[in-house]
């Protein structure tokens, strides 16, 4: 898997706000499957702070979910021993997103997230992210993902 | 208090991506303080979707997160029993974020956010958030807010 997860995500999904490689002013947050653990790089626009001079905690958890949910698929199809554009596709959506900040994210500079699937469990998979601006973690997130059918969503266009 | 806490916030503080008052181009989620109660109405960008026609979950976090900060800033006012603009001003950051999503949120529509401080024990105010749309409670948060004095904050510009 060379590109981010997300590019293999069904056409019609690709539009998240988050994370969709469709929208056009989306965040685009990306999911790269290395090793067992998802990797996110990512550089948040200069105006997007929270208190000055430090990254504002909504972005933050924003991150956190995508990149979990992109964590729990590439996973997924990794635990299935299956190709990420194989068929049926892996979707998954958040149950519940915990977010613990543990000191202020600067807002220079690039971010990593590192994530790793705690456990697929039937329709759950939980997911660890740390959030590291360099070698400081400034916050660990948990997202308890919850795995749906496609025939699960609604048709309606974006 | 008629108008939103935020605006009370110190000046140089309303810099906030999802709150700030002074941001060019943030979100401006407001928090109204009534009756014991921080309530909050948002409606969301029509492009700012997760999967097609629901709202993007990074956003749904992003509202309960300064909204609930909204919510301990107020109470705690009301607590100590001084009006908003008094000296020292209450400042608080995010220390933990839980949301659980109960239901997808539908995209179209006005949102409105009821959230009650739970507690204020020290430097900590927990908050219980609900996000309705229209009679359906879409998701719920807590947050646990840690106070700061205003020496604690960089001082560095926007």
């Amino acid at each position: 898997m060379n590109r981010p997860i997300q590019t293999y995500y069904p056409p019609h999904l690709r539009v998240c706000f988050g994370c969709g490689t469709d929208h056009p002013r989306g965040l685009h947050i990306q999911t790269l499957w290395q090793d067992g653990q998802g990797i996110c790089r990512f550089r948040p626009a200069p105006d997007c702070h929270g208190y000055p001079g430090m990254a504002y905690g909504g972005l933050i958890a924003c991150l956190i979910d995508c990149h979990s949910v992109g964590t729990a698929t590439a996973a997924t199809y990794e635990a299935e021993d299956r190709a990420p554009d194989s068929a049926p596709p892996v979707i998954y959506v958040t149950g519940t997103l915990t977010v613990r900040y543990l000191r202020p994210t600067p807002l220079e500079g690039e971010l990593v997230l590192r994530a790793r699937c705690r456990e697929i469990r039937g329709r759950k998979a939980t997911v660890e992210c740390a959030v590291f601006a360099g070698e400081m973690e400034c916050a660990r997130g948990e997202v308890v993902c919850l795995r749906l059918q496609e025939t699960d969503l609604p048709q309606t266009d974006a």
